[in-house]
């Protein structure tokens, strides 16, 4: 049933594998690290991303409104903490290698509590010795925060806001390779899927065809569920498809992407159903050139041996759709970072805190034009950014010129 | 692409809509009454099911963590709001008839305060009057209702929980309706997918075959991910389907679920390969038996006028397994409400505080017997339960009987 010409072998899975295996310690000691630099005792993660990252704990996407506690941890000065209830506990002990799994049925707090007394206080104050508690207070509820408090008012809670997502910003090689491979998966099941693409066809139809040829072309799962829109519809930046027919002279926006071993892919591409009306062609063009412009400031600032910020990059085309008089049809960002999750550091938008980029990291540069009730158009690319190589790459290999279909 | 046997036709569609608009006022009068009686002047609302029950906001399950604020709303006194970000303006619009659609582009802690001081209190004392606001407590982060408490201190916090999960857990007519179609076309996708397993086919081939069924069969989307688990990863009660290979004399579980125009359904079978192993055929006796004394419970005090509790269900089946020395391996709870979201309110399991069943209501009964390392077998089917009609309704109708494949 599948097709295996992209899929990754078991002998890459395997390498993957072990790759983030071996760097596991190495992340782990930049937490702690940072946690010494804090003053926290022990770290409480939640994240379904972080766990995978520190402590190789996976779960699917549709896992996260189902799994409970299980998947939490606790990072203490030698020791990792993975808490698994009874349908989880199997999976922990094959994927969580080094950590201590722990059981859980109900009545998280006191559990919380009973674990920590239990754990090394990283300051070294022994077991016993952990009071102040980082926790990812941006994956924890409310009401799970107050329950604890409630429940264990020795504890000083400390909510910590992107340790774990800071270093995930900065890819490894193995990272990097799978963000390529869930590319070239998405570039494929597009172009196969561009015969499929004929006048009267649904954006359902067309969303499932494509997603069909990611998932048996050698993607584990999708990034994020499928965008197919068109016509005015384009101008939903994140609608989904419906019963809507693809009509002559319309556009045809594609937003998608592919998981492999933890790692995605996003790319949007805007298609011509037959030949584009000169207002969607210019649309277009202006935004092919928007895109250009800000790959460009990155290519030319590496290449000169300089770092561009996020600013900077989201400037570039922003600027371009601005002069146009464009700028109140683009209201998004102009990217995001992209790894284990298909949004993360670093954001790349006039919104976000200035920063340089981190490098090696991989984003998107997707700028959009959405004229409301009438067309909308959006180039998406992923680049990987290499401050040491002076360069920077396009990750997304499908042609960026003018695309007709159902010619 | 799609076969449209099962599939809802636009007319049951329109229908549905129809009955939900209808619905929105009564929903939203509950609601408010509560808020009345719990003396708070206004109502923040975070969870996309909460968000699609009151105000007709639709979000797929992986929008969740894209869609930023927007879904999020606001009940007052006379008046709903619903915030929306660029990207879901224009859905918003179409989808929340009676609802004021608020812009949205960053600062969330700023804009709620705003929102606030515009809204006419439930108390009656007028705009700006809103001073106690009940917050979905277990639906926001701690960390950006810390950031609400530094932003607004003049706002009294108080958190809810269940306010509109409790209502939810009692269906209407048109509810009751989907989660039957969505019963329908997944026992059918089931069937249709028999003729696929064969010795050598792997987890994650017959999981893609069943889910492509259930898409192309009427399912606008699924439940959850198909959980398809052969042997002895069937003791793994949520594990992922991988490339473990069907093999005679095993057995094949599958646990899955299809979505119908926001409403889901869920079932587990375990199927034999070839002629089930007299330890595999005992488990699956001693499984059955117990969803049958659960399913009997439920029957017979129905037929007698009473209503029993949801720890009456969950024990029916758990003495069973009990009895038979198998406690320690039937680990979950034996049942879960389920409607827009998969998992949701009554909760039928030992640990869950207890009460009579609310009605109309659907929940799973799904007893399960997992032996580390050997086997696994769970069945699940929803039952409808209707106290004024004194009858309890099973909606899955795929056959409970030992079913044997690749013979």
């Amino acid at each position: 049933m599948r097709d295996p010409a992209l899929a990754p072998s078991s002998d890459d899975r395997q390498r993957w594998h072990d790759a983030d295996q071996d760097a596991r310690p190495q992340r782990l000691g930049r937490l702690r690290e940072r946690m010494v630099g804090e003053g926290v005792d022990a770290y409480f993660g939640l994240g379904a991303e972080n766990a995978r990252y520190l402590t190789g704990f996976e779960l699917g996407d549709g896992e996260d409104k189902v799994r409970g506690s299980s998947g939490r941890f606790l990072v203490g000065a030698d020791e990792v903490i993975v808490i698994a209830d009874s349908r989880y506990r199997l999976q922990a002990e094959e994927q969580c290698r080094g950590a201590r799994i722990e059981p859980f049925s109900t009545g998280f707090p006191q559990r919380f509590r009973e674990l920590l007394a239990g754990l090394r206080s990283i300051s070294g104050e022994g077991a016993g010795g952990v009071r102040r508690v980082a926790v990812e207070a941006t994956n924890l509820s409310h009401a799970e925060w107050q329950a604890i408090v409630d429940e264990a008012p020795e504890l000083e809670l400390v909510p910590s806001d992107g340790w774990v997502e800071g270093a995930r910003a900065t890819k490894e090689p193995s990272e990097l390779e799978r963000i390529g491979v869930a590319c070239a998966i998405a570039d494929r099941a597009l172009e196969e899927t561009l015969a499929d693409i004929v006048v009267g066809a649904s954006e359902r139809d067309l969303a499932l065809a494509l997603e069909w040829r990611m998932r048996t072309g050698g993607a584990d799962a999708l990034a994020f569920d499928v965008a197919c829109l068109a016509g005015s519809r384009a101008a939903l930046p994140h609608g989904s498809p419906g019963e809507r027919m693809v009509q002559r002279g319309e556009v045809l926006l594609f937003d998608f992407g592919a998981q492999v071993a933890g790692y995605r892919s996003d790319m949007t591409r805007t298609l011509f159903v037959g030949e584009p009306t000169s207002r969607d062609r210019s649309v277009y063009e202006l935004v092919a050139r928007a895109q250009e412009a800000s790959l460009s400031l990155l290519a030319d600032t590496l290449a000169a041996g300089n770092v561009p910020t996020n600013r900077e990059v989201d400037a570039a085309a922003r600027d371009v759709i601005e002069a146009a008089g464009h700028g109140d049809h683009f209201g998004h960002g102009t990217g995001h970072g992209i790894g284990l999750a298909t949004h993360e550091r670093p954001s790349v938008g006039r919104a976000a805190v200035e920063a340089v980029l981190p490098s090696p990291t991989v984003f998107s540069v997707e700028p959009g034009v959405y004229l409301d009730g009438k067309t909308g158009v959006r180039i998406e690319d992923l680049v990987a950014v290499d401050v040491a190589a002076s360069e920077m790459r396009r990750l997304t290999g499908f042609t960026r010129d003018i695309t007709v279909v159902a010619a």
